[in-house]
């Protein structure tokens, strides 16, 4: 791992506590009480972190009125307090809040719609509240259907933070060492790559090597779990098509192949519903997340029914608040918001047009290695020169903390920390894209004037 | 394990799908799309499941209006669909939703709330959305501060359902292994060990002799897991005390004592607010889940604040829905409601009423061997005969599935599944007391006459 690598276990843009005395008095306090109450682990974002009293639609709104231009949530996916999602959640709740054990038509109904945008062989829905527990479900299904243990992820993968998924969250520093049982492949990174190399192929190679080598110290695999937007690899959204070669050969090895779509899901790419049908593919389980409820905790797991057959049959699994009828409705109100809205348009519009945008400025700065993007999802990613492409976290860190001073709200990605994360709520108009543009542009003027 | 114990992986009081054509056309419809939709894992509850599309205090509302009394649901703790919860929440969603990477003072005063109520050394809390995600974590800390790997639960102990906790749920059945660090001791079940056994003095002497066979094998011993009421080995409150000498054991081989209070806490004993405080002890580590938010997904994990600051700087532990506003809401009201309707001292005198009601019921009937409870939560244990304690799962049953016919809500619990669950809705009053001893006895009549 080069130097332009972080080390360390920190997040990405986070507060750094040597700046607390840079803070207003009330600010401190907030801080320091979230320092006593909820300990080290409770970060904040940016040098100056921000606090939030209401939001609506794409703004978030400070305690002093100040409008903020949301480029980064993507929870509540189709709006902050989205007037459809609040309805439906007041009502239930007020009505019935249980669990499903009792016979529930809503859920039912939900599932059908649910399942049918997949248009493939998936027909099957477990529910968790997580993402987190929906990849640890996915993986408790998959070794239990293949009798493997062996699992593959990119260098620089999250899935989240159960003990059995943070030991394949590759991304999580040497505090939190890799299972025994996982081996890691490079990510299809082909703007580092270069066009010489035809990242999809070496995916496959790198999976067939690497399940190779499980054999050799006898470990049975199991399974690939993937981003197919790679979003902390990097945010690598093309070539389209290149997972292809590494699906084939992880089923021709009996493996299964986990799409997680906590990040690419719900229309967020533009194209799809799901990140993975943008390369032809299909998955055996998909693992879905954040959007879904619009904020209310709800995630699950989507599978090829027969894979669920014997695991229901054997495995006692019940979450209780899962699947229950507040988040369900929730997530009713998401679905439909999205085809009624045309959410899934728009995010191919609004995202197609930021990326041009993103483009044409990135040519007066030699500091822009890479610009790409799926959608409303989108990474610009920082360097010290275009030969070497080393990382330039400097820069990328005054670039979102220059946006947040302007009122916009985004973040970075990167092994390097290096790219700015990119990723508008899906209601994102014409007029905020040209806001996001010109306040960047702006940045860029002031960051590169002081570099 | 005697022939009385299941050896499946099935849940107890589940809906056997060999009756299906006893239900009517629409329900059987039902049972059979979540059979389709949701797989084999999703279990009904009762020979005749019930469906619910309303919720009030402490009743449920099937879709002909018939009036349940609920005497088994713990998540909405302080009543279904309260108007403090429904109206906390409703505001709330339609204000701000987020996570809590912003500064946030509403999660900072319930934080400073909640640690109020343990008036001991634990001073710091993480939030999760599960129980599960919960014990996950706090298996984490105490391994990351231990250095150990050894975990001790007892014979029939239930903690959640991620990978890691799966693993030390003895109850999960022969399907799900025991973690190779883990190893069980016996429950302090003083109904089975009978008078001239002092359980307290037992457990202490199993847990010594459980860190000695982990040192056998080359583990070092990280904690001591357990629910202070030991739901699922049966419901085991009393003597009040004998965890003392248990937990001095833990602590005096460096391990750390992990209380699971996702069934115990909120009040639910009706004596304190935390189980482990009827036994006058201090635990390193405390679990909370269930009632928390009366049913919107909250759980977390209170710490002693010296075990969040290493592991707090050195992993990154981030979940995108815990603790945000909407559910910090609900939590809040709970916390609220709690104590200005006075409810743990309704439930520790309802409580009391219904221990006295079934004890006097069971005196006419030899099948009941024992009858136990703390506040809210009894269990009624039957057997096949005083002398030689086997476990009646027949009866059990019977009674259960004779009380839903009446309209009244239980399950069952015990390794045995011969003991009712019986937890009430903190609001309860004494009229539904009332109802439900005698519902209770109106079953027994029925069930004993057909024995």
């Amino acid at each position: 791992m080069s130097e332009a690598y972080s080390p360390t276990a920190g997040m990405q843009n986070g507060f750094d506590m040597a700046l607390l005395n840079t803070l207003s008095a009330q600010e401190q306090s907030i801080v320091e009480r979230r320092q006593k109450l909820l300990g080290p682990s409770y970060k904040l974002m940016y040098q100056h972190p921000v606090q939030f009293v209401r939001a609506e639609g794409v703004h978030m709104y400070d305690p002093q009125g100040n409008e903020y231009l949301d480029c980064y949530n993507n929870v509540p996916s189709v709006g902050h307090c989205h007037p459809k999602v609040v309805e439906a959640v007041s009502k239930q709740i007020a009505t019935l809040n249980t669990h499903t054990r009792y016979m529930d038509e809503k859920l039912l109904d939900y599932s059908e719609q649910l399942i049918k945008t997949f248009e493939t062989d998936l027909g099957s829905v477990m529910y968790t509240c997580t993402g987190s527990e929906a990849v640890d479900l996915a993986m408790r299904i998959a070794k239990f259907n293949t009798g493997g243990t062996g699992i593959i992820v990119t260098e620089y993968a999250y899935h989240g933070i159960t003990s059995a998924v943070a030991a394949i969250s590759t991304t999580m520093g040497k505090y939190v060492p890799v299972d025994l049982h996982v081996r890691t492949v490079r990510a299809p990174d082909a703007y580092r790559a270069g066009p010489d190399v035809d990242v999809g192929a070496r995916l496959a190679a790198d999976i067939e090597a690497a399940i190779e080598d499980m054999e050799r110290h006898g470990i049975k695999f199991a399974g690939f779990i993937a981003d197919s937007l790679f979003s902390t690899d990097g945010l690598l959204p093309d070539p389209v098509g290149f997972l292809k070669p590494a699906i084939d050969a992880v089923h021709k090895h009996g493996g299964l192949y986990i799409a997680d779509e906590v990040q690419p899901g719900f229309g967020r790419t533009g194209s799809q519903m799901w990140g993975f049908q943008r390369h032809g593919i299909r998955p055996d389980l998909v693992v879905m997340g954040k959007p879904m409820g619009n904020g209310l905790p709800i995630a699950g797991v989507v599978a090829k029914p027969q894979l669920l057959e014997e695991f229901g049959r054997k495995i006692r699994y019940f979450n209780t608040f899962a699947g229950n009828p507040v988040c369900i409705s929730a997530a009713q109100a998401v679905l439909d918001v999205i085809r009624d809205e045309n959410l899934m348009h728009n995010s191919k519009v609004v995202g197609d047009y930021l990326l041009s945008g993103f483009k044409e400025i990135a040519k007066s700065y030699p500091q822009i290695g890479d610009v790409r993007g799926a959608g409303l999802y989108l990474a610009v990613e920082f360097v010290k020169d275009e030969e070497s492409k080393l990382a330039d976290k400097d820069i990328t860190l005054k670039a979102v903390n220059g946006l947040r001073d302007r009122r916009v709200l985004i973040s970075t990605t990167s092994p390097g920390e290096n790219s700015l994360k990119i990723r508008p709520l899906l209601p994102f108009q014409m007029k905020h894209a040209d806001t996001l543009l010109d306040r960047f542009e702006d940045t860029m003027k002031d960051v590169a004037s002081k570099a």
